[in-house]
């Protein structure tokens, strides 16, 4: 046969009707055993394979995993999120998954988003990333019983022994810590941090990582930009006040870097936080958050280690969370 | 109703059986006017929504388009197909689409991977990127009938007026053209140009503009990666050779931009290709790809410039790709 063949082909084929097809392939208890042998034999010379929609409805599951992308914002730092996507595409695929990717321009608008793909079956579970304080998407899958994970944290509750919901996330804390760590031992105790305004959930991880390290550099503080950790750090390093500087992003960090440039300070010990493409291309140290590995948490958490489809429900408290531990790459 | 309305809570409001509501969704003509009627209103009045699967099914639609997505590869010029990506979500989006994105590690495995996607009706068209000199994936979905459009012209045939599929790209040509006649403008005609190897089509492309412009300064080559660059670029750097330089990416810039500031000339005019976040932040000029507009461009080919399904047909040839003209952004 040159073309696809169809439910006609196979009814044809076994001599009987379309609706017995259909009934073998959607509710086979009601069909004779000697008919549905037939049937069955008649699939599988023919090559027939059921449109995917047909098995779906049958099965009332999409196999589909869906993820908000967020508009394209520029930035250093963007690309973990993008690398987050590619890697959930890759294990999920692995295991007989699909992403579905969607956009959404607010939060309201991504709740309707949500609502369509959950209500229309056309996702078993979602992961929602950059949670934020007072997220209106986690209480309201959670109250749908839609399965869902977050990359990110649920901030503010008790989030590792009672938490509001399956997450993985990046100890952000650990990696500002390790750098501290390796800055003091060897540069020398003054290392600094320079971060985000405290309020910010996982800026103020990144900063605790860095004064747990017990560090003895100023803590110098600018919104997220090249521009902004230029200004913010000149000062401190024209005074000649640090022997080395840990940041909570690339983006700081390259201003930072920036900065010791111009002030002749080029050798100044600079560690960033993304392992970015930038900071790679300009030799900076940098925090990595292995984006393969949270993908892997956030699949493990919706589906158990080796499943191959969604777990009808919430992982008990103990195992209802992955905390990758992020590796520091020198340079 | 507090959980969601089924088939058969339509067929009792209705007061039908389940397969007359069944009828009425998927095949209205055989059902009595009269009774159809009743069915729709109780639909109606209950909300029910018919699953996606049930209307996938139906109209043999998924209203779903299909996009590899490249293992993460690091680098800088990755965030480039990531960006569009981004605008190809948002752009069907508000056209009713959905995007599926698809892992495959060698063209083998995509071609598996289509055949699953397009058999099971999953996808109605597909989106390729990086396509090569004698690329499997067009020949295969031409052959089928599947509509795809490739973000990449068919290389090697007549691409413009009779290509062999629909295509969209950036004018390379254009775009190193164009930075090439403000380079020596603005620095004097001795601009040179640092790109790859002969034989890749787009780097061939874009020397092609910088030659166009009658430059008058060296051509160097190396491969994609920012020390390369930097010792590409260095002695010409040094020996004093160049106005300005113009260069087949903002990896190759940077590196270059490194091998300036090394010689003391870090005011050396370097303009990259891509304009990504690593460019923005060392205040390099760079020629910016404009991935939203090629999404958009794909989009018109697949659905026409209104439209909100895959057009059933490839288009006439006049009509039959989308060339982005790229903008020089100075810095």
């Amino acid at each position: 046969m040159d073309r696809t063949p169809t439910v006609e082909d196979v009814a044809l084929a076994a001599g009987v009707s379309r609706q017995t097809v259909s009934n073998v392939l959607n509710a086979p208890d009601v069909v004779k055993p000697a008919t549905r042998e037939r049937v069955a034999r008649a699939i599988a010379e023919l090559g027939y394979r059921p449109h995917a929609a047909a098995r779906r409805l049958r099965t009332r599951r999409s196999s589909t995993i869906g993820i908000h992308l967020d508009p394209y914002a520029g930035g250093i730092s963007g690309v973990v999120l993008d690398r987050f996507v590619h890697a959930l595409t890759e294990r999920s695929s692995e295991r007989g998954m699909r992403m579905l990717v969607y956009a959404a321009r607010s939060p309201e608008e991504e709740l309707a988003r949500l609502a369509d793909l959950t209500e229309g079956g056309e996702v078993d579970a979602v992961v929602i990333t950059g949670t934020f304080h007072g997220d209106p998407r986690t209480g309201w899958l959670a109250e749908r019983g839609i399965p869902f994970v977050s990359f990110g944290r649920p901030w503010g509750a008790d989030d590792v022994s009672a938490p509001a919901h399956l997450w993985v996330d990046v100890d952000g804390a650990a990696g500002t810590r390790a750098a501290t760590r390796h800055a003091i031992a060897s540069s020398g105790p003054r290392v600094g941090f320079l971060g985000w305004p405290v309020g910010s959930g996982t800026g103020d991880d990144r900063e605790r990582g860095w004064r747990e390290a017990g560090a003895g550099g100023p803590r110098l503080v600018t919104e997220e930009s090249v521009a902004g950790a230029r200004d913010a750090a000149g000062r401190a390093i024209v005074d000649g006040e640090l022997d080395a500087l840990v940041c909570a992003s690339d983006s700081l960090a390259i201003g930072a870097h920036v900065a010791a440039v111009a002030a002749g300070r080029g050798d100044l010990p600079i560690i960033g936080f993304d392992n970015t493409p930038a900071a790679e291309a300009l030799g900076l140290s940098s925090v990595e958050q292995l984006p393969e590995e949270v993908a892997g948490g956030a699949l493990e958490l919706l589906m158990g280690s080796s499943g191959t489809s969604i777990r009808p429900r919430a992982a008990t408290p103990g195992e209802a969370h992955v905390l990758v531990e992020p590796r520091l790459v020198l340079r």
